[in-house]
């Protein structure tokens, strides 16, 4: 068997610290929540690679959801009934419960990132942090298939019920 | 010791082919490499998990670096000469080797993607896929640091020298 096809092990960087307690509470994407507050705690063996990340208005995080209890191929995503498959939607039930925020950073202290903007649950594991760059990471031209019919009420993550 | 101190598991759900064979011919960044194909295949036991992935114009693959081998902290991004915390960086030599591409998503035929806008080495293994939600992914007042002043010409990952 291919080396590839083994398990991949990795070893949290950090901790993410919020105001969620669970998932009922959290909201469903950052960008609706301008206000959500949060920590990105960096380990101290890892902090040095925290250099210049200040020059960052956003960062991308990448974190486990650790709340995550096995996954189901089809799901339905937070703000519609329909089904959908596993990796068309950004629930939590994925094979490999990875998950991705982009967050805006307010303020870098030694190895705490304070954040905002902030759609994930206190306790995370945190993977890894890279930089939010427009250049590599906006698409102007992106279609976002079924989302394109919402129409989302204000930042709270409240959304209109079908 | 706290649970989520310890090591996480995860298993590729495919593999992404592409036509660069190492690091040092693949493009810097997919959007810079607009004629770049490549394919994803999704293992057939996850394939269930891409029903209406179709609708979405680009799709965010999150993949493991594997022909990285071990990490440095301060490391030399790919298109300048200074050196920066690779936290700021989107450089492979990571803590945790995990990549991340935005590319478009040009068809899907059962259990493989057609993907452009590829900067991903041949053969690397996929964690996990997921949708390109510009009203969760983009950020309009996103700055970039020092990347800001990088001109960039034209699509092929060319570069001012400095």
């Amino acid at each position: 068997m291919n080396k590839n096809m083994d398990e991949l092990t990795y070893r949290p960087i950090g901790i993410i610290h919020t105001g969620f307690r669970d998932k009922k509470v959290a909201p469903i994407q950052g960008v609706f929540a301008k206000d959500a507050k949060g920590e990105v705690e960096v380990f101290p063996e890892y902090a040095d690679g925290l250099r210049d990340i200040e020059v960052f208005s956003h960062v991308i995080l990448i974190y486990h959801f650790h709340l995550s209890d096995g996954y189901s191929l089809i799901s339905k995503p937070f703000l519609k009934d329909e089904q959908h498959g596993i990796f068309s939607i950004r629930h939590f039930k994925r094979p490999n419960p990875i998950g991705l925020s982009v967050v805006k950073l307010k303020e870098v202290r030694g190895n705490i990132l304070e954040i905002c903007e902030v759609d994930i649950i206190d306790g995370t594991p945190l993977l890894d942090i890279k930089p939010f760059v427009p250049q590599f990471d906006h698409r102007d031209n992106a279609r976002s298939g079924w989302l394109n019919s919402l129409e989302y009420e204000g930042e709270s993550g409240k959304h209109r019920s079908e």
